[in-house]
């Protein structure tokens, strides 16, 4: 055996291993293993996994060096007890099913004035931190281009953006299960254009929208800067959108358009099941009621495999699927998508009359850095990394913050979702957090009525370290000082 | 004298004689100095311009090599016969004064197809050739930042866009008189979209919104989208908006807000005098009536100084300037600006739904060629070929077209209007034209009446050349061969 051979077992091995520990972790986060409970003997682990025992140990060592399982002599590895503490899941607290007029566009402001506030801590965005993200890699892509080519990189593309790119993604939907060709994509400067397009598309003022509770806070913004009013169904923390709630809410409006984010539902992180998926389909298609679905998060799954998305079981297309790159590769390049289905002509005037079309050098270099394999190799390793960060934060709130502390499971997704104890404003501590240098997101901004004045929304995309700990840490110490007396 | 001192004054006078070649550009196309006019003797000139005598006869060499002027022996040079033919300037024809809800979509949609066909003679767009772009230059400069800060170059900036490009268009402004700082601007993707986030920031479906007739298609598109009502008053051939017209539709109408173009307005290149400008403002401002000012080929201008905006007479903050560098840099990097005077809470918000925010490397790029000094270097280049690219298209025009045909004499930026002989049906010509391999805009699309049936408007951004010469002798024929019978 030569030594490029041996190099590549080694990371045949190093990758098996870190397989193993990755499902592991999956099963924590998720409470499938519970804390105390026993793993799995390495023998059988072996077995089952057809790798060599030693890998099993790598993976159970290095569970153990991260603080989440415990080796107990004689008996194997168990899930630590610390685990234990970890806080429930937060409630659903269901919404008052009926229309209503959004306006809280000040809060929102002051909460993105702090987000993008660079010299806090990044706990109120959802974003990966740049470092986890493959710039270097991505400015010789872009600069070779511009290099390559930089007459057409100042030319306008069409309207519907780049073939290359629009092939790339429709390569990727395929690989998804999904049947899109390049022709039935365009490109949008980033998912919230997508989501622009799609309601500007779709939706007049006065119209009804359906919409999750609790749900990303620019989706009320924009139907709020639309003069659209949103009916809200509950999200459940760990299933998402559940059909009954859908079919209710239609039975009792007239509902024009409904915005729903199946997979990691940003800020409960929730996964809508495959068969509620196609069940809410279905109701919708039984009325020609089109769904506006946000998948930026549905590349970043901890589990084993990508979920599904709703327009997989689209016949009729009436599912437009926005997504984009911010939240994977590269947020300051805008690029995001839409997949109008049968909106194409009214999803292409819209976004002619927005900004005519998105820009060409940016476009041009995701496009070869898809093409060139580097995307997919990119995302496991990101993938990766945010389960361990946010496994790291889940641990950390269950040990720091007040008893009466929930805290989301989520499956997938860069964010997680906390209910504080009950009578704790979240506005209230977004603005102490500020003072010590620490953004937030409260939850009052996700819903248009006051069920999650009590929430919060933290960041998972940055690497675990003392100086998150300690923000972690401080945060709890505020929500300690804001407990109601005698609580 | 060293050498380098040698080279930079022969820089000097280079910089001279095209100099006055381009002022004699600009009188000639004026129709200041009208065909057949003797020019002023080389001595006068060399005496007022205090040049070389040998620096005024380059100019009319090159003037006579281009066929604008000739020589005739003994009596000097002459503004060539040729121009006499140059047909008229198009009439203003009166739109009847009457709000008019909008619906020409198709017919944009298949120009816009049409327009963004690179196998046809671009003539139909309104866009310099990427060659007459410095796009290795900004490739340079892009590349340069990529490699540089590749790190912050993923990252998100602030909805409002990068502070380096905000600091160097508030320096722009400053040199031409406008005192708008760093915060008060917003980084857009291209011009489009700084109308878009004006108009959705002042305007609700019904509203009545005043705009020149003809103007260009977008807006009105933009207007239809946003189920508002569109009020047109003439914009003449010359001196585009007046105010007795917009005096007019106040009193008869409650309108919303304006959208004029007063510095070569796409498509007949007027250009709106200053008075007229500071009455518009005044008038505007008694009624508390916001104006959006499209200023995108405010800085093409063929005269020796840059037009006023709307925006100097403002000292309400009613005046909302939208411009970008679309037309002058970077078409494709889709950068462009909004000043949005004291709607600044409203546009903010909009582009915070509408995309986020804009892309990072772009912004970047053109805040660094904008702060080395290249902006400006390359303006004055693109200034000159512009108006002699205008000059020959015009004089060609005038010997290809039937006879009845009028063409407009922009005193600045990059297209023609052309009024054809009574009966001729732009759109019919587009499709013709279009079998032929080349794109035209069809003056049907420019206003929401059908006044302008028998315009087209072509473009002038392409440099001079054979195919191009042929290219506008080929519609020649094709109005030759739609002349109604009789005429």
């Amino acid at each position: 055996m030569h030594l490029g051979a041996m190099r590549e077992d080694k990371t045949v091995e190093d990758f098996r291993y870190r397989q193993i520990e990755q499902h592991l972790l999956q099963q924590i986060a998720s409470g499938t293993l519970g804390p105390g409970t026993r793993l799995p003997s390495l023998r059988h682990v072996s077995a089952r996994s057809r790798v060599a025992v030693s890998t099993v140990l790598q993976a159970y060592a290095e569970l153990e060096r991260k603080g989440v399982i415990e080796s107990r002599p004689r008996s194997g590895f168990f899930v630590r007890r610390d685990a234990q503490e970890l806080p429930p899941p937060p409630r659903t607290p269901r919404p008052v099913l009926r229309p209503h007029t959004i306006n809280r566009s000040q809060l929102i402001a002051a909460v993105l004035e702090s987000v993008g506030d660079r010299e806090l801590l990044p706990l109120g965005i959802n974003c990966p931190a740049e470092e986890l993200l493959p710039h270097r890699e991505l400015a010789r892509v872009a600069a070779r281009m511009a290099r390559e080519d930089s007459r057409s990189q100042v030319g306008y593309l069409p309207v519907e953006g780049s073939l290359s790119l629009r092939r790339q993604l429709s390569l990727r939907a395929a690989q998804a299960g999904l049947d899109v060709r390049p022709e039935e994509i365009i490109i949008t400067c980033g998912a919230m254009e997508a989501l622009h397009v799609a309601v500007r598309s779709l939706v007049r003022p006065g119209d009804n929208v359906l919409i999750q509770a609790p749900s990303y806070f620019c989706f009320q913004q924009l139907l709020e800067n639309q003069g659209v009013r949103s009916i809200e169904i509950p999200s459940h923390p760990r299933h998402g959108v559940d059909p009954s709630d859908v079919e209710r809410a239609l039975s009792r409006f007239d509902i024009r358009a409904c915005i729903f984010t199946p997979n990691f539902n940003n800020p409960d992180g929730s996964l809508t099941p495959d068969k509620a998926k196609k069940e809410v389909v279905s109701l919708l298609a039984q009325r020609q009621i089109p769904l506006i679905e946000d998948d930026v998060a549905g590349d970043l799954y901890f589990g084993p495999s990508r979920p599904t998305v709703f327009k997989m079981f689209d016949t009729q297309g009436l599912v437009i699927l926005c997504s984009s790159f911010s939240k994977t590769l590269c947020p300051g390049y805008r690029i995001g998508w839409i997949m109008p289905g049968r909106f194409r002509a009214q999803a292409y005037s819209v976004k002619a009359t927005t900004n005519v079309c998105t820009a060409t050098p940016t476009q041009e270099a995701v496009a070869m850095f898809l093409q060139e394999g580097r995307y997919e190799r990119h995302l496991r390793a990101l993938r990766r990394r945010l389960l361990e960060q946010t496994q790291a934060m889940q641990l950390h709130i269950s040990r720091t913050f007040p008893g009466g502390t929930r805290v989301s499971r989520p499956e997938g997704g860069g964010v997680l979702w906390v209910e504080l104890p009950r009578g704790v404003d979240s506005v209230e501590l977004m603005y102490q957090a500020r003072e010590q240098g620490i953004s937030i997101a409260p939850g009052t901004i996700f819903s248009t009525q006051d069920r999650f004045a009590n929430c919060i929304r933290l960041n998972t995309g940055n690497p675990w370290n003392e100086k998150l700990a300690r923000g972690v840490e401080g945060l709890g110490s505020l929500v300690h000082g804001m407990l109601p007396a005698g609580s």
